[in-house]
């Protein structure tokens, strides 16, 4: 299940080739993607904050800290998490074979992965098809390169915007995986995001944080948050547009790029486990920002209410159960429910003017806005979240993550 | 569905008369409640800390501060919650209908309601069927109540402790309702307990506070909290039985309340909604009380590990994950998970003994330890949760909670 149409296009980014393959980790579909990134690009990532962080992202970390990267490898179908030092030494071995094979520097190459948790990862595998695959490298492969990531996806994530910033024509496109376990906190899934500007390593970390933090940190599936999230953004600087900090041109890339992750972000829970309804959760007029996101986690992540959006119902006591039950203050008295345009709960009890029929109208869509105003301040925040379906428990009953 | 079987076995309690009917809230099953304790009985309560704390809580904290109860009123069917001041009206009214029959002054009566939130409770199915429920009253009743407070409980939770204290033989009988919406904060469900010992009002409450901590504010079925939750403890002193506090007998007194309470909140765990297990998640050798609650809890509710159990399946990784995410510090590398008496993931990795054979056969069991064993300190703590299963969503996508 997935709600709405996801759109292909995209465009190339120069100074990135990419390439995909099937090494045999998942039976057909390809599960070993490589990145390269032209000679002085520059590379910022953020990364899951899980205690169990997965050997890949402890070795990104640590190669991130000794130089620029030029290769990035992705495996799915094995989240190499969870199994001590080995996990480790699995992830270096393959950095060392992609190192002998193309003669870039160990510490330059990171690798990532994504799938089952606990189990060791079959090197071998994937060292005997790093060959085929730096053959393959080409601008124009990025759909292949995101379908190459997917593991309980059911379609690839990949968006582009092209600006003129700076005199110059910039391209930003990026890919991403992720369907479950997916609470990203303070890092994401697995996502990566080229542009062909020109900016400095510091300033990019700055970019990519504030991007993330407004998109693939306000999503959630089911409340879980992966041990392997990571997202990189790479700027090659072949475009020639050079993105000075505190400039017009930097607050009009940031939003550019936010944009692009936004757009990521939602295709993410459009996809997620079993959804049938996309659902955009605007809480407003709180305390504070924090606030505002407590009531609106503690909204998107009520299995009771997720219940009650897959089966259409606009049981809006669910949503007064959860608001209730978020740490941030809220005045009972003073909140107002609204569902699209139908207004079901004012000032803390039923609106005079609701029908069950009307919400029976809003609740039918597909795409579906809840908007929670606490009448309290000038801050808001805004969450994305799916529905809970027989679909969601039967796809993880079924599927060893 | 249900794990196990439920005794319906209870001892009376001497001071406490009860009563059940239908008022036609529900359809045919009986929806109204009323407790009767003898004067002279000592009352203690707690109650839900949603900022949508419902009408009839609002009220019983008042009358609570006003006198001691001596008739309590329940009704199931609907939460009389989210309906503004007309909630407090209506629960008023029930009260004062049930002054007007009984001579109990209003302020001596506490109204409970349970059932759909944000619909106006009918005051006179209610007021009209007060008469026939008070002349019904009988200490042998306790199982028609249990039954009374249901919603989509498939089964009454009731249960007995007699031992003698103080010299004297003392009696403690209670009974709960819940089954979905039930991660109770620092309060509970819907429960009523009786003891005919004498206990001063102070410890009452006191000692309730120690036996729920241990008890209903250890049990999760979906993350999710009740307006409504209320545990009522009621001390009728008819046995002659005397505890004092800071005394043995004290001591006693509690250990037998506590596992009273235990088993109330275990049979709610049994009877969650669509639970097909029943599992305990034991966190051991953390740095303090509230980091292992912290990750018991972040494993309890994970969508995740609750798919993995319905289905069986001994995804040790999701249980990683889950870990992972919880906000308490664990070093990865010293975590060990053992599920029943195997052991899965010794510091951080694969159990080199464990094979997926011995997995399967200990989650084919209905009743399930969970030990997650964080090796850095000497706290621990327990919770108890059901599994995510298809009748869940079932459940819960037709049910108008």
């Amino acid at each position: 299940m997935a709600v709405g149409i996801a759109s292909t296009d995209f465009d190339v980014v120069r100074g990135v080739r990419l390439a995909a393959i099937n090494c045999g980790l998942k039976t057909a579909d390809d599960d070993l993607v490589l990145m390269e990134l032209a000679e002085g690009s520059s590379v910022a990532g953020v990364f899951t904050k899980s205690w169990f962080s997965a050997a890949p992202v402890l070795v990104c970390k640590q190669h991130l800290s000794q130089g620029i990267p030029r290769l990035l490898l992705i495996n799915s179908g094995n989240a190499n998490a969870a199994v001590g030092d080995t996990g480790i030494a699995d992830a270096l071995a393959c950095c060392e074979s992609l190192a002998q094979l193309t003669g870039v520097k160990q510490e330059e190459i990171l690798p990532f992965s994504t799938g089952v948790i606990g189990q060791r990862l079959e090197v071998q595998k994937i060292q005997s098809r790093l060959g085929d695959l730096a053959s393959r490298l080409h601008e124009s492969n990025w759909l292949d390169a995101a379908k190459g990531i997917m593991t309980t996806d059911t379609r690839p994530k990949i968006a582009s915007r092209k600006k003129v910033i700076a005199g110059r024509e910039v391209t930003i496109t990026g890919i991403a995986k992720g369907s479950g376990m997916i609470q990203p906190d303070m890092a994401t899934l697995l996502v990566y995001i080229a542009t062909d500007a020109i900016i400095g390593q510091a300033e990019l970390q700055q970019l990519l944080e504030l991007s993330v933090n407004k998109s693939f940190n306000r999503i959630t599936v089911d409340s879980d948050t992966s041990t392997n999230d990571s997202c990189m953004l790479v700027a090659t600087g072949k475009s020639g547009a050079t993105i000075v900090p505190d400039s017009s041109d930097y607050k009009e890339y940031a939003a550019l790029l936010t944009e692009l992750c936004v757009e990521l972000a939602q295709g993410i829970i459009k996809d997620a486990e079993g959804a049938t309804k996309f659902i955009e959760i605007k809480v407003v007029n709180g305390h504070s920002k924090e606030s505002c996101l407590d009531v609106a986690y503690s909204v998107a992540n009520s299995p009771l209410v997720k219940s009650a959006l897959f089966a259409c119902d606009a049981n809006w006591g669910r949503i007064v159960m959860a608001i209730g039950k978020s740490k941030a203050k809220v005045n009972a008295n003073r909140t107002d429910i609204t569902i699209g345009d139908v207004c079901l709960m004012k000032q803390g009890t039923r609106s005079p003017d609701y029908s069950e029929a009307q919400g029976a109208t809003v609740m039918a869509k597909e795409e579906i806005v809840i908007t929670i105003d606490l009448n309290e301040g000038d801050a808001c925040d805004t969450v994305w979240t799916s529905d809970l379906s027989y679909e969601y428990v039967r796809i993880n009953a079924e599927y060893r993550t």
